[in-house]
């Protein structure tokens, strides 16, 4: 029995993971989560899905809640999500938070000694090589949940590092892909969130239609595979089933394929080193199309690669603001298209700095999602 | 430098083995070789790779031979090549044989502590059972060099069996795949030859286009994975540049893709433990077409799974039936389609008994290839 701490149970990742723990109910149990803002959703999660300490995202039902379940300890808000990370009862953390708000809880349950499941970006992103550094020294694991980045991880698991050329990240193109550049000039909302393969949340659906999703991915993989830049591509596929490869030096090439479905990569994390038995539907190989990147299509992915090797606080500048300029374009407040100027320019104009501290790059995010706003504002 | 004994060097894997000696000289030696009947081949492979021990097909040219390379033992013939497998210098011996003559060399390497890189198909179609217990007793490993059976080594070499649901072989088709059945009654030798992605000798493109080579492997599968034939699947690929995936239980699928291009393979079982730098044509991923095999179409694939699965002297006979057949067929005596059917009556009027010897397996060969020759002489 794996107990599982679930940060953002009510969110896209976190329905998944509680469907594999209602599926896998030998396997898996709930010790702590944390949930959202929709009352009723979390009403039915604390219903089928009892645990020993329950993070609410404001305090509005706690009391209510703390009756209605008296063997378990409520807490509120970022303080509540660092109580979870830090519960004293040993089990896995699933960071399942949207946004850079995952940061500091992934770090404390680091110091606290758990092993952590990664589905939130931004915590590699905005501050890998701390991560890093905190995973050596408390002795914990890192494994991660996205797709493609799970696929890697069981493609590269075994394989000698010196034997790796390349690392290849799928990409479907996103909501977007059928549509040339000047074609996105006035897109709305309602197609840039059509993604053509995978169910997920929207602010991951926008970028993916960006490509941001993909050039947050590529940091991603620096940090979790520790392989140079130049090793690390991108490819367009269709049909998103294969959703990781490996080209090693000798000419072959390791695939990972299933269907686009995030319970997959979830359950393998949640079983490594095993893997379980199949309760979802059968995977059926179907014909699969590729195509070369396209960086003049995609220039937020050609801007995470740069930003991704000057590292510093500019990877945390680019997520800030991609992170403000999606919720004001899911807002109706700007365009398909200023998604990409906003972020671009804050890359551009600032001033970076070489090994920022934790409280450096909360500051600069906080600074940066700030300016996005207001300029908006402003008008 | 690892030295290396190589049986069948003037065939199509042979020279491709040849090769890879020359481009990697450091790695690779020639200690010892077996030569075919082509004296123009013969006198160039003598020429670029002297070795201490060359076994000829017939004495024609021994002594002009010994008198040229004063420091090669030659030897000849079916003793020959038992010389060069039992010759006392370490190293791992590459059987690309053709054919049942294949069998015997092998045992008798194993005998003599030697490592085997197999190619011939022989070797554990007809004799699975007495070859995995020779290399149990003699400890040492036998690698395919196959390309479906190499990417499954590949893929299945760190993978926990229990996890395993599918191993997948990839087949194009062979030269016909265009054509319905009711198109082979006048296929032509020469249409039959031209496999759409492969370079390689004649029977075994034949053996592609009747879809006995898939039959084959899965039988070498069989034995090599120690798997169930439930477990063995095999799908139609049009481009093989897939050559082999392994489907686990948990969905996840897993695929090794390469050139079609048989030093991808050599080189592997060659360099393992670890990848060699590549020296060949770059891989260059396009589109994969998959389709569901189809008995149908392909009859002999069918029965390969009966035989596979009833054991005993089967194996052999189906074998030695379809060996002479392509030989008739070669030669014009027989049609396309007689290949089928002899093979199918040859397998449906044989008394089947278990276990049998080496010597069982041997005499059966034999038997059934001259009744398929005098069958087809007597008209």
């Amino acid at each position: 029995m794996k107990n599982i701490y679930l940060l953002g149970a009510a969110g896209s990742i976190g329905t998944q993971t509680l469907d594999l723990v209602t599926r896998y109910p030998k396997q898996f149990k709930i010790i702590g989560m944390s949930l959202g803002s929709n009352h009723q959703i979390n009403d039915d999660i604390l219903k089928h899905h009892p645990a020993k300490i329950v993070c609410l995202r404001t305090s509005d039902k706690l009391k209510e809640y703390q009756e209605l379940y008296q063997d378990t300890l409520f807490v509120v808000g970022d303080d509540g999500l660092m109580q979870i990370a830090a519960y004293p009862i040993e089990g896995v953390l699933i960071n399942a938070l949207s946004g850079s708000a995952g940061l500091r809880p992934t770090i404390k349950a680091i110091e606290s000694k758990k092993d952590i499941l990664l589905a939130n970006k931004e915590t590699l992103v905005m501050a890998g090589e701390i991560v890093k550094k905190k995973i050596e020294e408390h002795h914990v694991s890192l494994y991660p949940i996205d797709s493609e980045h799970n696929a890697l991880w069981q493609l590269i698991r075994d394989e000698n590092k010196d034997d790796i050329d390349q690392l290849i990240i799928t990409a479907s193109g996103g909501a977007l892909r059928h549509l040339h550049r000047d074609q996105l000039q006035t897109i709305k909302k309602e197609d840039a969130l059509k993604h053509p393969n995978w169910s997920m949340g929207a602010k991951i659906t926008i970028d993916s239609a960006t490509m941001m999703n993909k050039g947050l991915e590529v940091i991603e993989a620096h940090y979790l595979f520790d392989l140079p830049y130049e090793k690390i591509k991108t490819i367009l596929h269709d049909e998103s089933l294969v959703h990781g490869m490996i080209q090693f030096k000798d000419g072959s090439l390791k695939a990972l394929l299933g269907n686009a479905d995030m319970r997959m990569p979830i359950l393998y994390a949640l079983s490594y080193p095993n893997r379980a038995k199949q309760s979802l539907t059968p995977f059926e190989l179907s014909d699969l199309h590729f195509k070369k990147m396209d960086f003049d299509r995609y220039p937020l992915l050609k801007l995470a690669y740069e930003v991704g090797i000057k590292k510093g606080l500019l990877p945390t500048v680019m997520n800030a603001a991609n992170e403000a300029a999606v919720k004001l374009f899911l807002n109706d407040q700007i365009s398909f298209l200023e998604i990409e100027s906003i972020v671009a320019e804050e890359v551009n104009t600032f001033q970076n700095i070489s090994n920022p501290t934790l409280d450096d790059i909360i500051q600069c995010d906080e600074m940066i999602q700030k300016k996005v706003f207001d300029r908006v504002k402003k008008g």
